[in-house]
């Protein structure tokens, strides 16, 4: 990777091209659907802001007002979908970095009508790798395998993805 | 693949190969846990059967005797370990095949110490795609993507795999 | 996955279907760049009636006039780029269906300023799987593992990708 | 990954994971070769020399004495093979570190009788990403993406593979 260096950590994706793969993810999504329906989650305050871009480029490209719903995956709540949602569904589940996959697989049991569900896939914009529970994902922005001691953060302005920074700590 | 044709399908691994790739497979264990403690769940009758045999290349290998324990991922009973099983060890869940990944999904969730573990693992003899589930299965023996309308299923000969068949429907 | 049939064979992807999946892969095209220039080179008829569907996309989204070239692979042609054209560089060699990966191989060799460029891409819209040659397809539109005596061809119309069918012999 | 400290860069793999790996390497060559013969290449001085004990553990499984040649990648020579040695025969051509794949790329177009192979592999001990070409290392031991800074050796001792080290540069 060609990494430019900030005050605070070196930029794995500017603005500029988080955009440009969340369009090429949003494209994915739409092959993956195939001819079904298509529901998003997205997953914290990070997630759901990536999720939220998706959103507008599916709702562009179909004509759609494509569902999408947040999940908080540290708390206790659940998410329900309708009965009428889910049939002849993909569900896509939305999270900015996945690393052990812990965040994950906590979210996904939180889905009340998982298997009501066609297909269930993870997106994520960077793969860490160093998983510790077995999530596939899916459809990946960028692998960025890292070191133990780095970390990975998409940062936000005024709500929306600005960039994603390695911090070594 | 190179198929032998059985009086009742399409042959795509034989005793011989099954051994060879389940000798493969037990080193591939062997390297993911490093230097931490191995525990084995064999899934219903034919993931516990391999397991038994991955189990025994283990012990072998490591001079150790590797805990094993058999999983019904059909009725409502849970798994359990005690701590000091689950402290700096890797676990490794052990299935015959894997398609929509939810059999594998629905175990792993009754492991009650999972998050106890270092790593979770997901090994499967044959990997045949088509997950509705987005899980990940890290060490398979092979991949056999198929259609909708076939079947893959591990033989058993007095309780020990004997031959891996391909079966259209 | 979820074949329509024709007459004559299944039909994997249809023309929409063949649209979709080619700018999602100009996207990952765009990504791969990163800030670098981007050379394409079409194999045969079908390889560069889809280089030409995707320097469109290419074109529209940068602004620029990307380079296309047309490559056969069967006879004894050579391909070359000018000092200027190479610099700062990514090359992507483009074909519709990938098997053995010997055509592909053959082909990379006939680009004689190979070493020149900054990276080198094979993009495919299919993967058919079983290779021959240790060829590695960066860019994928589908995997679409099949059986030795199947085959999958790209029908053109006026020229242009019209469906992937799969035809078995 | 867990990295042990060396006085002069980090240990990735020592002796006793070498072997391990080494060991389920040769299994992976039994497996992808079936029932054809095998014939092994090694590059340079590292290469023959995990080739030599890859060497050691598939005459030990199959008790046949594998055709094993010796290759250098930096001069002009060729590696030829009689025409029954090529015939129904797999080639593995094996290296200790892929990177850009300049290396494994020259190398495998200085076999004479490629096409007359069954199918050729490339095996590495560590791959390490960032490629260039596109060269498929169809066995690997361990991935071990780097940054463009680092660099990854296989360290001999008395003509054996002893420790593979990460030094920054």
């Amino acid at each position: 990777m060609d990494y430019k260096k900030s005050f605070e950590g070196m930029i794995l994706l500017d603005k500029k091209r988080i955009q440009r793969t969340t369009k090429r993810i949003s494209y994915q999504i739409l092959e993956e659907a195939r001819n079904q329906k298509i529901a998003l989650i997205g997953l914290n305050e990070r997630g759901f802001s990536l999720a939220r871009e998706i959103k507008q480029n599916l709702d562009e490209a179909t004509g759609d007002d494509i569902t999408l719903k947040q999940l908080n995956s540290e708390d206790d709540s659940t998410i329900g979908f309708k009965s009428d949602e889910v049939q002849n569904c993909a569900l896509f589940i939305i999270d900015d970095v996945i690393f052990s996959g812990g965040t994950m697989f906590r979210s996904i049991r939180k889905v009340k009508e998982l298997s009501a569900f066609e297909k269930i896939f993870v997106v994520v914009l960077v793969d860490r790798g160093h998983r510790k529970y077995p999530v596939l994902a899916g459809i990946v922005g960028v692998d960025a395998p890292t070191k133990l001691n780095e970390q990975v953060e998409l940062r936000l302005k005024n709500g929306e993805p600005h960039e994603v920074v390695l911090i070594e700590k």
